[in-house]
């Protein structure tokens, strides 16, 4: 059951990146946590369209919504580390195969030259 | 031009990785190159639902065919490196994100430290 949630988890992290206005987002966030306004600003698109992206970006838990205490309408929209977490821990493990491909070619010829 | 390209590059790797079946099908991949025969029973796929996912994980470049030289039907898939490098820079630059964090937040304590 786990398992099968945090397979879940990754089909929503991956299909909410899948889309260039999402990752443009992202990317923007990454430098600072920003109004919806903002966003839709920067990604020139109109605001029903972006409000459907950030909806997305919420659902996948790749972006949080935080109320400013000294703004009453004041909402900034920032980056959730966990997700990424779980996408870079993921990709690690994959990753380890051109390691050990490399590891295995370098033992190969290791052995062929000591074979001479 | 270059930079559209790297951006639906990106849109094919992250849709193909938003599918249990397919990112099981690399985790498999990662061990060692495979048969569609060996995919299709390891992942519990019937052999044309499987082509279906190896087509999308052709296409997106994740994964190649090879020919074996000393087997005129044999063919076995394989990981290519280079869309998982693309991907890591994305999220490497997005991961800057809570570094950079961190270390806004050491300087502000640093600064707060020195200031009593």
């Amino acid at each position: 059951m786990i398992v099968n949630a945090i397979e879940n988890d990754l089909d929503l992290t991956f299909a909410a990146l899948a889309d260039p206005t999402r990752r443009r987002v992202v990317e923007l966030l990454r430098i600072e946590p920003r109004r919806a306004s903002e966003l839709a600003e920067a990604t020139e698109m109109s605001r029903p369209a972006l409000s459907r992206h950030l909806k997305v970006l919420r659902d996948s838990r790749l972006v949080d919504v935080e109320l400013l205490e000294d703004d009453a309408r004041g909402r900034v929209y920032r980056l959730r580390a966990e997700r990424f977490t779980d996408l870079q821990a993921w990709l690690d493990q994959i990753q380890a195969y051109w390691s050990e491909q490399l590891g295995a070619f370098k033992d190969h010829a290791e052995k062929t030259r000591r074979a001479r």
